[in-house]
């Protein structure tokens, strides 16, 4: 099929007809389905069920070190924990605190203290004028939530294939110092699952912020959350990387096991340097005296170590890979050459981005809604769920099997078919007039 | 014996000769006990065990409701949890947030909150000159550092066996309005074990605050921590009682199972007005997807129903009790009638308030540290750490064993008696200087 653009009229008044005689009959079924938010599926979470196994009332909930994970105690986690998480994260078990079952709590509340207390003896942000973030764009709804909820001005920046444009985030972040941070997913980003190349990080770490207190907030939710064995991004280790530019303490990294095993019941991490520790460690033992070190303990002897993390998530691959394959599968199939569409093809992370022609996408999702498949609201992946192009959506497989996938995906295909051979002969018939 | 304060010059010189001669005998035995902190003991912790067989891999992980616990979502926890935790702490599960594991956190975070943005559309804490606290002295360390961290002002009220002077509280809060608190533990306070009478309740539900966001912290840590089966104290339950007086927002009411589980691992909450609930909601969904609902759903199983909790807290009475009663005997035996001491009795709580002669606490404390025996710091329980009298120290008998605490408890006497007969020495020799 040629694409939509090059259709005559008569052709593309034809093809609308037949799209929504499909459509209607696809309504007819009553779909249910959601592919909205990155939640993984039954069959995930069912890898991690012998995490209820390995603390019973036989076991010795000691720690090595000797200490009872059942009391007080324990600011910023278990060794043997810190040890796990940082083979994870990639950074030394002393540079990281364990916190509770959330890393988006994590963010908040490192927000939060910067608003209230301030970073390393810096004004606190409630005292200034002005607070802005860099966001780039298209990106994770939670994030822009935190800032917005501070009042902090966002100021998005266009993501690449190699991540945000470090040419703008360089020239904004050296000359304006109300800029205190930008919001990273560095690794199959959300959602386009991009991750930055060797250069952007690099360039990231020699950054020469305005602000003492900018801080990049690099939220690493899917380090090893790849779909291949053989073909994984890797990246350049951040907290590393900015103590050899001489930026040690640039960086909050954060990450947890939600989507390795539980996603409300896992642990969650913060990764940054000394000097931040102390600085954090001085607030946090005001607000806890520990998180949940039972919790700590069952995460390390369910997984071991890390290798035993990286065989756990190559489960998950094997169950999530059929579905990103099948979504590209059918956008491939009924969208290919039409010209009215473009989505990425991440080898890790939970989304697909995908970009309809401007001025298409909320009305793409709400047709979908119409036909019983949700999608995540177009707008979402901008500050504000303002998408000054009206085209970007989030794809989100992971949730639905296999068959309800296939059917909300081709749903989706047709929505976009539907809604774009509208548009494009609305504008011919204008072009006429 | 004779008060030392009726003993000659000689008598006494006597007695501290013996007393030195009793201390050096202990300190030769190199104790290293701890009566600090209000920690269960390994035996309470024991009594949980079986928290960790309730949920295996084979289990149900799925609420009533057909929610899985493992996912993503729950913002305010699981009915099943809010319906247990509503029973324990009186209130209407629908006025129920469940947390994380630490009611310190939830504190600190509503403290937090009203800082940043405010209570219910009041000016953010931070945007004001000045706010004040009323602190109920002696009271609890880690409230007292919370205000503190965010430079509240903290006016001390003081507490009697019916809890705070509410003369005091009443014209206070009415009349300023940067008095935007008070922190209270209502039951078996920290430290004395007090609770607050019923016509204290009723003053306080019928409060009259300059400030429209004036809050009463009500951390009920204690609500079900009796020692004796057939002698517990009874509160009137502050929200409904609020709600009868007009004033249903102007309580936060925080609980845990921290001390009826695992401490590091149970579960903690808020209880409020439905007002002041869809204000904490607003902000909480930009912190959170939610807290552990595994951890919610392994407590429910645990214990079936408040019945069930409440049988679980006679063995934890069963186990405290004796620690209790040792620690009363030994301050009867050593103590009484020396006039250098008093302390209360309490039926419930970790703690046994004991206050000195005036001066003499911080002495104590050191005496005690000298021979092995770490107390609570004294000053702890005054904001700042700075008790005026210098009289008052915590005693937290729970965590040592009783052979252990016997040791502790004896040589805090003996240290209670050697400083206070050296002071009232040196006066009687001031006095005829």
């Amino acid at each position: 099929m040629k694409p939509y653009v090059e259709m005559t009229k008569e052709d593309l008044a034809a093809e609308i007809t037949q799209l929504k005689k499909e459509y209607s009959d696809v309504q007819a079924h009553g779909l249910a389905l959601d592919m909205s938010r990155g939640k993984p599926c039954k069959e995930q979470l069912d890898l991690s069920m012998g995490l209820m196994d390995v603390l019973n009332s036989s076991s010795d909930l000691y720690t090595d070190e000797g200490i009872d994970c059942r009391n007080y105690g324990g600011l910023i986690g278990i060794e043997e924990a810190r040890v796990l998480i940082g083979d994870m994260m990639e950074n030394n078990p002393n540079d990281i605190i364990i916190y509770g079952n959330s890393s988006l709590n994590i963010m908040y509340d490192t927000v939060s203290r910067a608003y209230t207390h301030g970073i390393l003896g810096n004004t606190p942000w409630c005292k200034l004028e002005k607070v802005k973030f860099l966001c780039p764009v298209p990106g994770y709804d939670r994030h822009f939530k935190i800032t917005e909820f501070f009042g902090i001005d966002m100021i998005t920046v266009p993501m690449t294939p190699d991540g945000p444009d470090m040419d703008i985030v360089e020239k904004l972040v050296s000359s304006d110092e109300a800029i205190k941070g930008i919001w990273c997913v560095p690794k199959y980003s959300n959602p386009q699952g991009y991750s930055y190349s060797d250069e952007t990080v690099r360039r990231f770490a020699r950054l020469k912020p305005a602000a003492k207190d900018f801080r990049i907030f690099w939220d690493n939710a899917y380090g090893i959350h790849h779909l291949y064995d053989h073909q994984q991004d890797y990246l350049i280790e951040i907290l590393a990387e900015c103590k050899r530019a001489g930026n040690p303490d640039m960086v909050y990294k954060f990450a947890s096991t939600s989507k390795i095993t539980f996603p409300g019941s896992g642990i969650a991490a913060l990764a940054t340097s000394p000097n931040n520790m102390e600085d954090i460690k001085a607030q946090l033992c005001n607000q806890t005296i520990g998180h949940d070190k039972v919790n700590q303990l069952r995460h390390v002897r369910f997984f071991g170590d890390i290798h035993g993390m990286v065989e756990h998530m190559k489960k998950h691959a094997d169950i999530l890979r059929p579905k990103f394959e099948m979504v590209e599968e059918i956008f491939d199939k009924n969208l290919s050459g039409l010209g009215i569409g473009t989505w990425t093809k991440p080898l890790g992370g939970y989304f697909i981005s995908f970009d309809t022609l401007p001025g298409c996408a909320k009305a793409v999702v709400k047709r979908a809604k119409k036909a019983g498949v949700v999608m995540t609201a177009a707008g979402a992946t901008y500050p504000y769920g303002k998408d000054p192009l009206d085209s970007n959506i989030r794809v989100a497989p992971t949730f639905p099997c296999l068959e309800d996938l296939e059917k909300a995906a081709s749903l989706f295909t047709l929505c976009v078919k539907l809604v774009s051979a509208e548009k494009i002969y609305a504008e011919k018939c204008r072009e006429e007039a």
